[in-house]
C-alpha cells in the first residue's frame, strides 16, 4: 500500500539523504537555485549518460558536440532571441506584486474552463485588451489597477573583455540548439556524415524567468539535452513521428510508470508559424502535469535564419542525387533536471508493509540509481571478506558499503536512496564465496556466487 | 621518426576532424571560444569520466557534488573574489595597447635571467615603482608611457531577477571550488562521511582574462575538476602528500609521457599566506611549460571565511575523540579543457614509417580515445556481418563504422583520431567468425574470434 507522495516530502528526502539541497544555502540561499550533492550528482549523471547512450553512442544517425555557453552576439540577433524572447510583465499598482500577462489570461481561461488554454504570441495591446474586458482581477490583492505591459528579455546579459562598452555585451545561451545550428556545417563536413542525420548536445542553458517554482522543474539555471535531426524537407514528418516514439519509448525502457505520462499533440491553432508540427509529453508531477519533452518539427526556420544572418551557405548537397537543399529540422528537447525531477517523484513510494512497518523506498531503475549495489557485512568481523567484495565491485559500478547499525536498518536506508541490490556479506561466505544478494522492490533474497556478481549487475542495468 | 609537433598542426587536426571547433565561427568567433566536436566532445567526456572514477568512484574517501553556476553574491565577499580577484591593467598611452602589469614585469624578470619571476600579490604601487625603476618598455611600441594601474575584477557579472538594481547583482562563478565550501556540512551531514573524506566537482567556470590564447590552454570559460579533501590539522601535510602522488600517478596511468611533465614545488616566498605547500604540475605543450594541476594545502582558510561571514558552524564534531576542529583542505584543481589539451598534444605524432609513407596518429590510451574501435567490412559484399558486429558493439562502447575507400586510407582515418584498433571483417569471418584487429600504435594485426571481442577491448580500456 502506498501513502500519499507529496512534493514536500520529496524535497525532505533529497536534502536529508544528499540528492539535493537548496543552492547557497549558508547564505539564505539564492532565488530557486539547487546543488546537486553527493547521491544527485550520481543520480543526475547516470540519466544524462542514459539519453547520451541512447541518442548518440547507440544510435547509428546522431553524434554529439558540446558547445561553449557564451556565444557571438549576433547568434541570438539571428535566432530571434535579441528581438523577441521576452515575457510581458505588468505590476499590480495597488498591491507592487508582478506579473506575466500570458499567465495571468492563461489562469483566467482554464478556470472559466476553456479547452485550449493559451495566449502565447499575443501583442501587449492584445494581451491588454483581454484582460480589461474579461475585467481580470489582480489575484493577490482582487484589485483591477495594472500597469502597462512591457516585454521583458530572459536572457542573462554579461560582458566579456575588459571594457563594458555595448560592443563586448554578450548572453548567457538561453539554450543549447543554436550551438548546434551555427555548427551544423562544420560538423557534417568533418564527420562525413548523410542527411538524414543528428547533432545531440548536453549542457547549461540560462532564462532570467520571472516565476521559477517547483522545486528543480523550473530553475533560472538549468540543464538541457538537445537533439537537432537534420532530413530531407518532405521527410520530416515521417521523421518526426519516428523521434516522438522513441522519446516515449526512451522513459518507458527507464521503468516511468505510463498512467503519468501522456502525449500532448498541439493544435494548429498552436503551432509557431515555421512548425510543422509539435507534440509534449507530459509528467504527472505531484503538483499536476508538467511538460517533459517538446518534440518540434522546425521544417528549415532555424538553419535559413542563420544562412541569412551570417551569409554563409547553410544547405546540403546529396552526394548521390546532387540535390542541394536546406535541410529540415526535428528537435526533440529535453531538460535534464526536469526528467531527473519526473524519475525521482515517478520512483518515490512511502510503502507500508504487511507487518504495518512503513519504508521509503525509491523504485529507480538500476541504471540510474546512484549506487548499483551496497555491501552489507553483518558482523564487523567480516569486514575484510566485504571489503574485498567492495573493492572488486567498485572498479565496475558505483557501489556503497554500510557496516553500521542492524541489518534492517541498512535495508531501509538504502531503500529510500533506490539501491536495487543489498549484498550480504556472511560467515557463510566464508565458506561458500557466495554472498545473499536482497532486491529491492520485492525484498526476495538469492544466494550469488561472488564471482558471478559482476555480470549479475551489469545484466539489471540494461535497458 | 617524429617530425616536429606544433600548435598549428594540432589545431588543423582537431578542426578538420571534428575534435575542437572555434566558437561561433560563422559569425567571426568570439574571442578565444571554442566548441566541442563530435570527436572532442566523446574525447572530453573520457578525460572527466577517467577523472571521476579515480578520484570519486573507486576512492574510498571521496563524494561528489554538482552545484549551481550562479551563486548568492555573499559567497564572492566570503571568498575574497569580490575584494580581490583582479588583475593589475595598465595601458600604454602611446599604442593603446592594454597589459597586465604582473605579467609585464614577470617576462622582464624572465628576460633577465631571474630564477623566480613573480609578481604575484604585489601591490600597484609596487608594481608601479619596478615598472619606473627598471625602466621596462612597451612590448608593443617600445616606449615608456604608461597610464596609472587599476585593478580589473575578473568576475563575470550578471543580473537576476526582473530589475537590474545592484541587490539582483550576480557573478558567474570563476572557481568550483567554492560550491564545494558552502555545501560542505550538508554533505557531511547527508553522507554520514567521517574526516578524512573529499569532495569532488567537474564543472564549468568563468574568469574575464585579459589574455586568452594558446588555443584551449587559457580560455575565458572553462571547465574545471576539483577536489577539496577535508582532514584534520596537523595530517595536512601527510595528505598533501598523498594526493601531490596520487595526481602524479593519474597522469601517468592515462598514458602520459613521463619526459613531458614535471612537479614543481612553491618556495616559500611563493606561498599565499594562508598556505602550508603548493605544488603544480606543469606540461610540456608545443608552446612551452604550462600549469596543469595545482595542488594546494590551503588549511583551515576557506572553511574559517564561510564561517565568519555566514555565521554558519563550519567545524566538524569527531565523533571517536570527541574534538571539535575547522578542518584543514588540499584541493588539487585542474582544467579539463586544459589537461585533455594536453593529452592530445602529447598524443600526437606525424610519424615517418620504415616505407617513407608519413601517419598521422594519435597515441591516445584506449580509456580516452573516442572510438574504441573501428570495423571496417574489406568488401561490401560483407556490410550485413560487419553490421552485425558494429551493433553488438555499440551497446558496449563508442565505435565507429567505415566502409569508404581502401583499407590503407582507413587506417589512417582511424590513426589521426586515435582509435586504437581496426577490426576488419572479411571473407574469412563468414567461415571462421573471427576477425582481424588491428593495433593502432604497433600497426601489428590478430585474429580474434567475435565473441571475444568484448573481453578484448574492455581488457583494454583499464588504467
Amino acid at each position: 500500500m502506498a501513502v500519499e507522495k507529496t512534493m514536500d516530502k520529496l524535497v525532505a528526502l533529497c536534502k536529508n539523504r544528499g540528492f539535493i539541497f537548496p543552492g547557497s544555502d549558508i547564505y539564505g540561499g539564492l532565488a530557486n537555485s539547487w546543488d546537486y550533492g553527493p547521491l544527485g550528482v550520481e543520480f543526475k549523471n547516470n540519466v544524462k549518460k542514459a539519453w547520451w547512450k541512447k541518442f548518440v553512442q547507440e544510435s547509428p544517425y546522431n553524434v554529439g558536440v558540446d558547445c561553449a555557453i557564451l556565444m557571438n552576439r549576433e547568434v541570438w540577433v539571428a535566432s530571434g532571441h535579441v528581438g523577441g524572447f521576452s515575457d510581458p510583465l505588468m505590476d499590480c499598482k495597488e498591491c507592487k506584486t508582478r506579473f506575466r500577462a500570458d499567465k495571468l489570461i492563461e489562469d483566467h481561461m482554464t478556470a472559466q474552463g476553456a479547452e485550449v488554454a493559451s495566449a502565447d504570441g499575443w501583442s501587449n495591446e492584445q494581451l491588454k485588451d483581454y484582460i480589461e474586458q474579461h475585467q481580470i482581477e489582480c489575484p493577490k490583492c482582487g484589485k483591477k489597477n495594472f500597469t502597462d505591459i512591457r516585454k521583458f528579455n530572459l536572457m542573462f546579459k554579461t560582458f566579456q573583455g575588459v571594457t563594458e562598452d555595448a560592443k563586448a555585451e554578450i548572453y548567457l545561451r538561453p539554450e543549447t540548439a543554436q550551438g548546434i545550428f551555427v555548427n551544423f556545417k562544420a560538423v557534417q563536413r568533418s564527420s562525413r556524415k548523410k542527411v538524414p542525420f543528428g547533432i545531440a548536445q548536453i549542457g547549461k542553458s540560462f532564462r532570467n524567468e520571472i516565476t521559477p517554482g517547483n522545486f528543480t522543474f523550473r530553475t533560472r539555471e538549468f540543464e538541457q539535452m538537445e537533439l537537432e535531426f537534420f532530413c530531407k524537407p518532405g521527410t520530416d514528418m515521417e521523421w518526426f513521428n519516428f523521434w516522438r516514439d522513441y522519446c516515449w519509448n526512451f522513459l518507458l525502457n527507464l521503468g516511468m510508470t505510463k498512467e503519468n505520462i501522456r502525449m500532448r499533440d498541439h493544435e494548429q491553432e498552436e503551432l509557431s508559424f515555421y512548425s510543422n508540427a509539435t507534440s509534449d509529453i507530459e509528467y504527472l508531477f505531484p503538483f499536476g502535469w508538467g511538460e517533459l519533452w517538446g518534440i518540434a518539427d522546425r521544417t528549415d526556420y532555424d538553419l535559413t535564419k542563420h544562412q541569412e544572418h551570417s551569409g554563409q551557405d547553410m544547405s546540403y548537397l546529396d552526394p548521390t542525387t546532387n540535390e542541394k537543399y536546406v535541410p529540415y529540422c526535428i528537435e526533440p528537447s529535453l531538460g535534464a533536471d526536469r526528467v531527473a525531477l519526473a524519475f525521482l517523484a515517478d520512483a518515490y513510494e512511502e510503502q507500508e508493509l504487511e507487518d504495518g512497518d512503513v519504508r521509503n523506498v525509491l523504485h529507480l531503475h538500476p541504471a540510474l540509481a546512484p549506487y548499483k549495489a551496497a555491501i552489507l557485512p553483518l558482523s564487523k568481523k567480516l569486514s575484510e571478506k566485504a571489503d574485498e567484495v567492495y573493492s572488486e565491485l567498485r572498479k565496475k559500478f558505483n557501489v556503497e558499503y554500510d557496516e553500521a547499525g542492524s541489518i534492517g536498518k541498512r535495508y531501509r536506508r538504502q531503500d529510500e536512496i533506490g539501491t536495487p541490490f543489498c549484498i550480504t556479506v556472511d560467515f557463510d561466505t566464508l565458506e561458500d564465496n557466495a554472498v545473499t544478494v536482497r532486491d529491492r522492490d520485492t525484498m526476495e533474497q538469492v544466494r550469488i556466487k561472488i564471482e558471478e556478481l559482476d555480470n549479475y549487475i551489469a545484466a539489471k542495468l540494461e535497458f
